[in-house]
């Protein structure tokens, strides 16, 4: 007979859904997830792509489910207005309630946005929440690495500002659909290409354009190794935007939160630097967050 | 009966391929043109492609042919390799010549490569070469704003140095393939947005990425009209350019050759630095690089 959950948390995105099945001793049942993504689901098939995977695991009592993510956008399940900063990132009481099957008990969790310079996050409040659940004390900067890298600057359990780099988006878009894919396409890697990319775009990031069509150009001329020009795009991107956050790393405590690989990219970039970063898992930052909410939901912090 | 032509000027580019049938005299009997860019043929495909738009023009003689562009890239035509700076742009020295269809004497115009920093160019170099037979006592700085967006230094009647900016490709992929395009979804213009962001880049060139996803924001945040956020995002890109290649246009005598709109973007840009501009088209350069070839080639000048 399958376990029941105590509670189910949610990680809800633009291209996926994770979800944990958590058992009333807060150990994990089973992680599922499915590629229904929000960005594949009109509103009203949210509810059923949950309950698909979910049902197994519902017991007789109605169960919370804790969800955070664009899940929460206009275009998601319901809108989960944004919290505004200075704000304790997914703070249970901006979560939203939806009306859904009798069985559940959903709450989304809010985003967070700032008015000037306009920015917005959805998702990364969470993973926030749950490092500063883990790291009570923290005080410094967090950098979330990811299609849009977000920098947050976090001090006594709020987040105070934070800046989003589309650096990812970038990367995809140059290395998949300009004339760069015939030169970086490869699973290759050179670290001291990537490295001195970085330097050099720290140093003089406005000539980021004619550089990255030097690797098109040292490609025809030179035939640059893919995994060299594969690198150094990522590095010139990297780069770029360690120009722009330089006033929220510099001299500051760091932790970078996201996938392992990405996370040892931006470490690294750093460290070009002199900076050193703290590593944290972005997947279990997420659910130590929708934890923490539902501590919190429950009364039980 | 369809005049015939004395010679055929061909501008045979990655996505398509314009042909001016030339009389005699000089005039021009018809400009024709097609698709069938380099990108979309084989190297065997590309006689049959011209033969099938300029074989009413043949008379009973052979015709010379002479083209410029992607037509002499690798995966061209046939392979006419790169003139290295200094050097003459488009000089019929420089040109191969095609083993073509009796009725054809083809040649095509060499590109133009650098050894420091790597960069190349194909087609640019006959606009150059059309701008100084027009223009033969210029010195200073043309700049030829398209996908690939290429600024060279002219000095007696060479091209010094050059350097390609990868601007145009960059908005493209921007504005229609990123989570930008929801943004920017306009054919309405602002020009103090614009302006504003050249201006803002050029000052802080490193908080591209940042501004960037800015636009997303004030979207969602502020419902910013399309108008704006298309301007901006035009006005971002082309300032970072301009940031890369100020000792380009610093001081220098400077001319815009190009398709009119976006030359007219790019002197708007350069007027909020205080530098003025000429401009030259580029269609019509493209031809008078191409004539002043063919003239060289038998003779004429």
């Amino acid at each position: 007979m399958t376990e029941k959950a105590d509670w189910i948390a949610v990680d809800w995105g633009t291209s996926n859904l994770r979800a944990w099945l958590i058992a009333a001793d807060g150990s994990i049942i089973r992680q599922v997830g499915s590629d229904k993504g929000m960005g594949a689901l009109a509103p009203d098939q949210f509810e059923p792509t949950l309950l698909e995977i979910v049902a197994p695991f519902l017991g007789d009592n109605q169960t919370k489910v804790i969800c955070c993510g664009m899940v929460g956008a206009k275009q998601g399940w319901q809108e989960a207005a944004y919290a505004t900063v200075p704000c304790t990132p997914a703070h249970p009481q901006t979560a939203i309630h939806v009306q859904a099957d009798p069985r559940l008990d959903v709450h989304i969790l809010a985003g967070v946005c700032q008015d000037s310079p306009a920015d917005v996050m959805r998702g990364e409040e969470t993973q926030i929440a749950g490092f500063l659940a883990e790291n009570p004390d923290f005080d410094g900067v967090l950098c979330l690495p990811g299609t849009h890298t977000k920098w947050a600057q976090v001090s006594a359990g709020e987040i105070v500002s934070f800046r989003t780099f589309m650096t990812g988006e970038m990367f995809a878009l140059l290395s998949k659909n300009s004339v760069l894919r015939h030169s970086v396409s490869t699973d290759d890697w050179n670290d001291i290409e990537f490295e001195n990319a970085v330097t050099d775009t720290i140093g003089s990031p406005q000539m980021v354009a004619a550089r990255l069509f030097g690797l098109r150009a040292e490609t025809l001329l030179r035939d640059l190794p893919n995994a060299h020009a594969k690198a150094r795009l990522s590095g010139m991107l990297i780069g770029l935007e360690l120009a722009g956050c330089k006033p929220y790393w510099l001299g500051q405590r760091i932790a970078i939160i996201g996938a392992p690989g990405l996370s040892a990219l931006y470490a690294a970039g750093l460290r070009t630097q002199g900076v050193s970063a703290e590593l944290a898992d972005g997947e279990k930052m997420t659910l130590a967050g929708l934890t923490a909410a539902y501590n919190q939901m429950i009364g039980q912090s």
